[in-house]
Formats: structure tokens, C-alpha cells, sequence
């Protein structure tokens, strides 16, 4: 294990212009604490995709590769490590590692909010260029290796490696779920997207005491998975316009809409849309903006006379991924990862996931 | 139908003096907006044997039966009757009716609080004497004559009668849940106590989001009923000493406790124990204390250290019964409904509850 | 006391057109549980103006005037009349009534929040019309004749009849301030606007815990009074653009914006301003969009990426006008009253609150 | 500057054995990050006869003084240092550190609880032994060496030295006020106890919002202090028995209770007390049990039936300590540091704070 096969990114470049270089690199030694990790899959994220087009800045050249599960090759040092719960970290155990938030700076500490942490690095793009030390700083390779005091999770012998890639999408919507108060027991939940992030709220509300849940998305493909998942009611946007969409959302609420709606769409307009779907007092929750996408015209009227509680959620803290375990332990997941790719296969599956051709793609080296 | 058997009570005496008299009662004629019911089922509760034990007043002579079942037979006048959510109540239709609030007392109206109204009436024992017009007041009997201005809920066709008995101990759970601020998603949950209100704890907890739900009762068939429900692990009161008790559910959660606690036990020595159950910043629900069963021994400091919040729910107000109704139409609840009784055996129904034979005993006319 | 002169308003025509005409009626009997008021003070407020421009709906023919307070004439009939507090009125008595919730509708008694009730109606153009019984419906006239059943509070009596003028608005905010949860003490609030209901925010989040006010607005003399009133900073809409707001408010919180804000404007563009001026996980509140002002446009993920949480307040219950009786006996009020008519210069009133010269103006009949 | 005189405790006694002992240290040089401090004020704290007595655990030899306000004299290295709130710090300035919780733990990650932190280190008894570098680790002392890494905040201008020592006290309020979910606008509160804690209970509640408050406790020179800070009426325990205490604050509600009782006193049965006191609904805070006092009977059906949220306080996060300042700046603080004493006379000055002499005594070396 001297050395490692990785898909570097030397520049930013789009999916079509193939910009992924497969390299052989020398592994480090391990200091201590350090981890040496086999990658064990790998997921391919939206957000690669924003990085391609140059919408969301990382440090390059770059090893992208963000929601990882590897198995522990070797541990640096003498020390027994443990992970973020206190359970310690063996070699052969199967892990994943979230972003780091630094814990000292304002939004850690005075805010108590780490995922707004103003320092956060993450592997994958963010935490060092793949020029430095220890070069494998990211999933898209065979090996990973994994900086003293990075934030570990052991995962449960029951869990699917599917499970972690899928948790990066289900955190943000646990973490939303916290943001919004938590679902009142049997609450109407109308889901605005079908994306991963989407899906995730959709089985998320599903077992977090959700009565009814509604989601308007494409294609109807994806719906029709959306449905197998738990949904009850679908609306498919490329069928039905907007007024009537809201329409059939107030009819299915007894004319007053529903309790709560999760924005995961990322569209400007369905905010706007959204907000005409939720019931007097209810709640919006904002999950699917994480980039910039633009202004709509809002009515503060509505918000106002309905007394609509509108929130955001950005990222995640450690607990959010620990406890949306509690889902990916019990739903079966090998439907929403729909594509697998070989290492080699790095540009395909940036391609494919670019054309929204897969829900969940991942990288199997 | 000029005339009604009714099971009545004359005076209050215990369940082993068979106090209920079946007499056949005249059917006054209906006044506008009041409602004559066929009896389908009615529950009996906990509640009725505290009753026959004087621990909780009624008015006597009395028809008790407050979880009750019917279906519409008539309806006095002509204008068209609505239930608590506005659905238009029909001959035919099966229906329940709620504890009324008078919405008028300062807990109601200031307080907001409909579940502590000062002046709540509800049939079965509180809304007048059986010797006072309707006289049809109560659930055992063969029809209710139900006042205008009652809070009736016409039941959705697909919901059982059984969970209509069953929701009354639901409602209690659905606003306790209400009153700890709903579960955080993957929370631990512990209940004490395996009776109905435990039961229906222990499957709304599952519902709304919990990781893992330890149930700690008796007997051993209980338990067993709680595994088949969703009960994680189940601890034997007969079996395992107090201290143990703890010691198991600490193991059971990384040395940390549980993240909720449910006291539906209805033992003062249920609380000390649980609070030792309870992680810190946890949060305790003493929901089994509806009647008086003296003091226990607590420590403040260990609620100051632990920084553990502990609250108090006391019965429900109508959205939590309508709540429910989410959790009643997709559970089994045919084996909760342990045992049926002619209205004639209303005596042997109260005796059998009494020794806990039954998990839910119902009164089929 | 048979007759009583009253400010009729027979149609809908804007202030400049003098449009109530002062009329002599009849005095009815009083019924049992009535009530007969010689009015105090009646505020003029921004409803007002709205009304006479067509903008909130009235009963016409109407009497204007929903901020009132009377002293207690005659009481109907011999049964003791109480308070929404359960005290017991009394002639002689100084009280105001507030716009009464049924407590039946949906939003009463499912949602939980009268102040959202479906058939709430208040005296002032939305109880009867003027030429039906009691004729004497608003608070422009010499004399009110209370209907039976209304919520009434009787003045503490150390509690000046400008409170009650004044509690109109501060209900609102006192309501607003529960829905966002209350404030954290010592957080920054900026108050975007600078009329009763901006005042009132700003007087009231100084008594509830906040470490710093900023108030914006104009024009200069108002601000002045805020000065007066605790504001800590002040920023004049007339004097800085902008951008400039925005920077001044983010220099005086370290660069982070503030904790809270308060729009009170009524002016949309105020929205997308006010959200540039809110901190990482801050809170917003929409309270001065009661009447439709349009859209504006806003950007989803700036709400995203802050995590900023916007809610709406809409009227207020019995319960948040009873709060804001803690700040009213202890604030200062004349100076926020700042204009007397007596009740023949009602048009004179009403064209003075329209070009706003007045922050808060009565009728004294 | 070379040499520093300090109070050492070479093991634990109780005050009336004097335990404390005048020594003179050599300073160490200053490593990178480490604050030379100048002490100019150290508070004495109920805590530290707590430590005399034993009950609450110290590394010995030990420099006690933990509610410290020093002058910086000199910072090691040449790197910028900053406050927890990124100011930064200068030499002359005054400061004060707070206890340094890891940001590593379960309590600190997971939990998002600093102030349960499982290795919390502060000055003034648990950092290091004084018999290790760098010696002066308490504020019982001439000078100060700071750690590099501590949590320090520099201290506003206008800010008194006394309002340091105060806010240890206040901070566990301001932590206190947000575990119980702040003051609702008016809320009526009690305060059992009326040391430092409960007094500033009750600046606190009064500046948060309280509509009134009433301040239980002894002897009568502090009751009269409280009056001074705003309490609206105090009850002496040595003239009012319990019932009557109970009594007395029902008819001060209207029979209802109190929204919310803060109980600062100590004593196990105080709490028994409070509950009675405490409305439908209400809220109570256990702070003042920071050490073990042992057990109380307590009858869970109090708590179910009234739905009382009971909760506990723990120490308080750094955020606490800032927001505390807001009070801390406009309130007088002299009358509330009662006693000062000269670094030589560190034993008269534990007697004192034993014996209940002072309400808040300070060491001025
Ligand atoms: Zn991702
Ligand atoms: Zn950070
Ligand atoms: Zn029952
Ligand atoms: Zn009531
Ligand atoms: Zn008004
Ligand atoms: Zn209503
Ligand atoms: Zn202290
Ligand atoms: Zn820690």
C-alpha cells in the first residue's frame, strides 16, 4: 500500500470538458492520530457539480469527493482514538469523516452553531490543494488519508456504505427538521423538489410523525420512486402549472393548506409558490438555496396576514449526521443510488450527474 | 327507538359490589342541533375503576363511559350540524364526541389552554345527573343523546371504532409529546409503565421519530405486546430490582441515559427512578399522575445537574385527539382491544379492569 | 341620557372629503349583560385612514373608533358581569373591550390562536352596521352601548386612557414578540419604523431584555422621540440611503447585524433592507404589513445561507393586550398622544392622522 | 515584577481554621498566548466555603479566586491575541476569563452544551495545582498567569470591576432564564432566596420583562435590598411560615400562582414550596442547588396536574457571561459588594461569606 491511484482535479473545468486526471501518488506515513483509510465508495454530489462550473470555490488542484465511507488500513501512532461518540476507532472498522468545525471561533462558540463555523474545512476540496501534504484529501481515490483530529465516525456494523452517502443530504434535512421546531405530531408536510435532498425529507417527515406528504417534483420517474418511499400524494411539475398546483395542495388541506413545507428545489419561484401552499401559522423551511440562484418578488402581505414562519438551514453539525443513523438503518437505500462508476470512470459520473440522469451517484474504486 | 337501556350507577360503590343497574329509559325528543347516537362501543378506563373507588368525583346517579363510539341516528332540526374541524355531520355517520371546553375561562382563553378549562364537561359521569335531562349521558348504555353545542368528530370510513377507545389514552400521549417539545429525530425514549397510556406511548414515540424506545413494566405477556409494537428492549419490573433497572438502561445508552423519559406508570417511586433514566438536558413527561398517589423523595440537585426538564401533561385538547387520528388508522389495534362485553355485563367489564386482566376492555351494547 | 351624539360615517369616501357627519340617536335599552359607556378617549389610528381609503372593508353606514375606553354607564339587568380576567365590572368603572374571538372556528380552537379567528368581529366598523341595533357600535360618539358577551377589561385604576389608545399597537407587538420566541436577553434589535407600532416595538423590547435599540426612520422629530424613549441609535430614512443603512447597523454590531428586527414600515422594500441588517440565525418580524403593499423582491439564499428565521404577526389576542398593561403603567405616555379633537373634528382628525402629523391622535368626545 | 504574593490553600480546612497562607512566587516568563494579569479584583464566592468545606472537589494546593478582574500586564510572543468575542486584547486592559470548556466532548459537540462540559478546567481551584507552572492559577493572588488558549473577554470602559464578580452569579441566571425559555412579556415571578443569585434573579427578571416580581427570603436587610432593585413586594421566612408563604403569593396572582418561580435558595423543601406557588402551566427553574442538600418529598401529581415545567441550571456557557453584561452596565452595583478585603485578610474574608455576613464580598490585593 505505497502507493495510491486518485482522480485529481488540476483546474476548474465543466463535467464536458473531462477535467479529472487519474494519478498515482505516494502515501504518506502516518503521524499520529492520522488515519489511512480504503476508500470504500465514494458519493458524487450536486455540489461537485457547482464546483465544475465554478459556483462553489475549492482549493485545486483538488481531490473532490465529500460524502466518503473508507475502512481503516492503519491508525498513526501508539494513542487510541475515538470517534466523535467515544467509541474507538479500530483498524478494519468501516468509518466516514465530516466537516471539521473549528469549535473557537464566534459562530461555534457564542452562536453554538457549527455548521455555520467560519473556519470549516472539509476533505473533498476544502481542507488542503492536493500539491500539499498528505495529498489524498479527498474521496474520489483509492485511499484517503485522514488528519489527526478529524471529526471520525465509526459506523454501526449494520449500515449500508449507501447509508453515508445518502446521510450527506439527510443531515441538512435533519437539521432543517431541529430549525423548524420539529414536525407537530400528524402534520401535512408538502415537499417542493425530488432531488436527493428532497427524498431525504420526504422519508425523513415520513418517520418523524408526518400524517400526510405531498411531493411536487419531476421526472415521473422520480415520483414514481417518491410514491414507493412513502409519498402520499405526487405532483408532477411538468404536467400541472403553478396555480393549480397550489390548488390541488389546498384541496388536499381542506382549503387551508398544509402544516409545513420543505423547500428542497432550489428554484427562486417555488418559494414564492410555497408560500401560497402553507396554512395559516404553518411553516416554510428553505433547505434547497444553498447557492445563489437569484431574487423572486415576495408579498410580505402574505407573510404577515397568514403568520407564516419562514426558516433556513445551511449544512449540518456532527449530530445531525448521528442522528439521521436512526433512518438510514431502517430503509432500504439501494433504489436511491441508482449509478455506480469505477474510479476511472470519474469524468462519467460527473457527466451523468450533471444531467440529473442519476438520483445518487457514487464513485467505487 | 322511544326507548334506551342504560347501564346506571345509582351510588358510588366499588367494581365487587356490581353497582351498575340496567334500566330502560325514555328517549326525549331531540332539540335543534342535538344528536341521537346508537351505541357502537365504549372504552373503559382506568378512570371508571377510580371512579367506583371515589378517587374521581361524578355526579351521581350517573351513566359513565366517556371513549364512546356511535353512529347518528337522527339529528334535531334542520340546520346543518358541523363537527370540531367542519366536516358536516350526517345520519349514518360514526362518530365521537370530546370533552367540551366552555372556551370562555380565563385557562382557556388566556391561558390558551382548552385541556385545563375550568368548567370542562364531558359525558360519562360529568355533564349532568342520569336523572336529569337527556339522561342518555353516558357511553354504556344503547343510545346517548348528545346536546347541541357538543365537540362531535365524524370518524373517517376507514378508522376502526376500537381506535376511538384507544385514542383516548393517545390524545394524553399526543400532548404530552406536545408539551416536551416533540422528539428530537432519533431520540432514545424510555416508558415506564406498559398499561394503554404507556402503549400508546410507546407506538406514538415510535411514529414520531424516536431511534430506540425501551419499555419497562409488567407482565411478561405486556411486554411481549410492547415487542410486537416496536419496543426495542422491554425490562421486567418482577424480574429486575430498581437499581438494576437503571443500571440497564444506562448500559443500553453508552452510560449517558435516555434522551426522554415517559412516566406512565402512575407510581411516585416510578419518578425518582426515572430521573436516574434521563441523560443530561433531558427531558422527563409525567404523564401517569392523574390521580393522587402521594409523594416520593426527589433530589433537586440532581435536576439542577443533570439540567433536566421535567413537565406534566393532563388530559387533551381536541387537535390532539384529531392528531391522533394519524397513528390510529395505520397501527393494528385489534389485540389492544383485549376483551368485549355485552352491555349487560358491565359489572364483570369494570371487575375484569379492576384486576388488569384487560389491556383495554369495551362495552358493546 | 336618552340621546347620544355620534360620528356616522354613511360611506366610504377619503379624509379630505369630510366625510363623517355628526348625528343625534337614540339610546336603546339596555339589555341583560350590556353594557352602557360614556366614552373617554377614542384613538384615531392608521385603520382608520386605511378604511376611508377603501382598503380594509366596513359595515357602512359606520361608526370609526376600535381604540376606546369608556366609563361604565349602566350595567343590563342583575347578574354580575366580569372581565376577560374574571373581574367583576362595575359602574363606575373606566374600561376598554377588545375584537371578539368566537372561539368555535377552526383557527380558535384547533389552531389555538384567536387572533387569527374567522368571525372575529370588534366594534368600529365590523360588529353591526350603524343603522341597526344598538346603533351606537364604535368609539366616535358620546356614548357606546357594549354588547352582551363582549370581552371587556376593566382599567387598573392607575392605568391613564391613553394606554388603551396606545395598547392597540403595543398588543401587536407584545404578540409579535411571543411568535418569535421573545428575545434573548440583551440581543441588538433595529426597529424599521418609526409610528406607534415602531414605537411601541421599541419601547417594549427595551422593557424585555434588549441590550441595544436601533431605530430607522423619519422623520427627524420622530426619532428624536425614540432617542427620548430609549433608542440607543437612530438612523433617518431621509438622511442616509440604503446601502449606507445597512452598513451603519452591521458597524454597530461588530460586523455581525443585529439579533432581532422588527419591520414596522409597511413599506416592502423595508424587507429585503431589514433581512441585510439580521446576523447569522438572526430573526426577523413582519408586523407592519397588515394591509397589501405589494411585492418585493427577495433572495432565498440569503434566508438559506443565514439561517434567518421570518415570521408575521397578525392582530393580537385578549391575553397579549393584558401583557402590554405591564408596560403601559409604567412608560410615560403623553407625549406619544400627541393630538385631542373633540368629537365635532373628527374630519379634522382624521385628515391630520392621514399626512401624519400626528403619531397618535384622540377624540375626547 | 518578578515575584508575586499569593493566598495558597495546601489543603482543605474549614474558615474558622484559617486554612489560606501568604506565600511569594516567582512569575514565569510568558509563553506564546499566556496573559500576564495584574489582579484587581477577586470575588468570594459561596462556592469557595463550599470548597472549605469540602463539598466540592479541588486540585490542593490550590490559589482560589475564580470571579477574577485583572489588568493586563504583559502577553507572551508577538501574535495578536483576541477575546472570545475576536476583540483584541491589549496590554492595559481589564479583563476577566471564564472557565474553559473543551469544545471536544459528547456535552460540548453533541450536546451543544459547553456548560456540561465533561473536562472543564477554570482558575481558582481546578486548572493545575499551585504547585505546578505557572503557579498563579487563582485569583486569591497579586498577579495572574493566563494559560495561552483561555477564554478571555476584555472588559467594555464602563464597565466596574465589581460587575465581574457579580456576573458569575448572573451568568448562571441569564443560563437559567433561556433554559426555562425566557420571560413571556408581564410574566409574574418569584424568587426563593435572596443571595446573590436570587438578587440577581430578580435585576435580571425585572430587566427581561417581568411584569412583577416577589423576592422570599431573609434576613430583613436584604429583603430591603431587593425592594432597592426593584422587587414589588419581599416575604421574610423568619416571620411567614410556609403556608402562609404559599398564601400570600396566591392572592398576590388572583389565586392563579405565579408564571414563574426562580428557586435560588438552597434548601431541599424550598422546592416542595414553590410548586404550590407556581400557576397552571408555570415554569420552574432549580438553580440553587449547585451542591447536593439531599431529598424532598415531592408528589408527582402536582406536576401532572398543574403541567409545571420544572427545569434545572448548570454553571453557563461563555455567551451567558456576555449577555449579562447588558445588566451589569446599567445597573449600580456598589450596594451589592458589601465587603472588601485586602489579599492579607483572605481568611476573615471566607469566615465572613460563611457566616452570611456578606452579601458579596471581593479580595482587592
Ligand atoms: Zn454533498
Ligand atoms: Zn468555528
Ligand atoms: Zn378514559
Ligand atoms: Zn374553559
Ligand atoms: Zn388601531
Ligand atoms: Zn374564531
Ligand atoms: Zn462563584
Ligand atoms: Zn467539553
Amino acid at each position: 500500500m505505497n502507493k495510491a491511484r486518485v482522480a485529481v482535479l488540476p483546474e476548474i473545468k465543466t463535467p464536458a470538458e473531462r477535467p479529472f486526471q487519474i494519478r498515482e501518488v505516494e502515501i504518506p506515513p502516518l503521524a499520529d492520530g492520522a488515519v489511512l483509510g480504503r476508500m470504500v465508495m465514494a458519493g458524487v454530489c450536486g455540489t461537485d457539480v457547482h464546483i465544475l462550473h465554478g459556483k462553489v470555490p475549492v482549493r485545486t488542484p483538488a481531490v473532490l469527493g465529500h460524502e466518503n465511507v473508507a475502512r481503516v488500513e492503519a491508525i498513526g501512532g501508539d494513542t487510541p482514538l475515538y470517534d466523535v461518540t467515544g467509541k474507538q476507532v479500530q483498524v478494519g472498522d468501516l468509518i466516514t469523516w465530516l466537516p471539521k468545525s473549528c469549535m473557537q471561533c464566534y459562530n461555534c462558540t457564542i452562536l453554538g452553531d457549527p455548521a455555520k463555523c467560519e473556519r470549516r474545512i472539509g476533505y473533498g476540496g476544502w481542507v488542503v490543494p492536493a500539491d500539499q501534504h498528505p495529498y489524498l484529501v479527498g474521496g474520489f481515490a483509492e485511499y484517503v488519508w485522514i488528519l489527526p483530529g478529524s471529526d471520525l465516525v465509526v459506523l454501526p456494523p449494520d449500515l449500508a456504505p449507501e447509508a453515508v452517502v445518502l446521510g450527506d443530504a439527510l443531515r441538512i434535512m435533519v437539521h432543517g427538521l431541529e430549525r423548524i421546531g420539529g414536525l407537530e405530531y400528524g402534520d401535512t408536510v408538502v415537499i417542493q423538489g425530488c432531488g436527493a435532498v428532497g427524498l431525504m425529507g420526504l422519508i425523513l417527515a415520513r418517520d418523524a410523525g408526518a400524517g400526510r406528504v405531498i411531493v411536487i417534483g419531476a421526472p415521473a420517474t422520480r415520483l414514481a420512486l417518491a410514491r414507493e418511499y412513502g409519498a402520499d400524494e405526487t405532483i408532477d411539475i411538468t404536467q400541472v402549472p403553478t396555480p393549480e398546483r397550489i390548488q390541488q395542495v389546498l384541496e388536499l388541506t381542506d382549503g387551508r393548506g398544509a402544516d409545513v413545507v420543505f423547500e428542497c428545489a432550489g428554484v427562486p419561484a417555488a418559494v414564492a409558490e410555497g408560500l401560497e401552499m402553507v396554512r395559516i401559522d404553518g411553516r416554510y423551511l428553505i433547505a434547497g438555496h444553498y447557492g445563489d440562484a437569484g431574487t423572486v418578488p415576495l408579498n410580505p402581505h402574505l407573510i404577515n396576514r397568514k403568520q407564516i414562519t419562514i426558516t433556513g438551514v445551511w449544512s449540518a453539525a456532527n449530530k445531525h449526521f448521528l442522528r439521521g443513523l436512526t433512518l438510514l438503518r431502517k430503509v432500504p437505500l439501494e433504489k436511491l443510488v441508482t449509478h455506480r462508476f469505477p474510479l476511472d470512470a470519474v469524468n462519467e459520473a460527473l457527466i451523468a450527474a450533471e444531467r440529473q440522469e442519476t438520483l445518487k451517484a457514487v464513485i467505487v474504486p
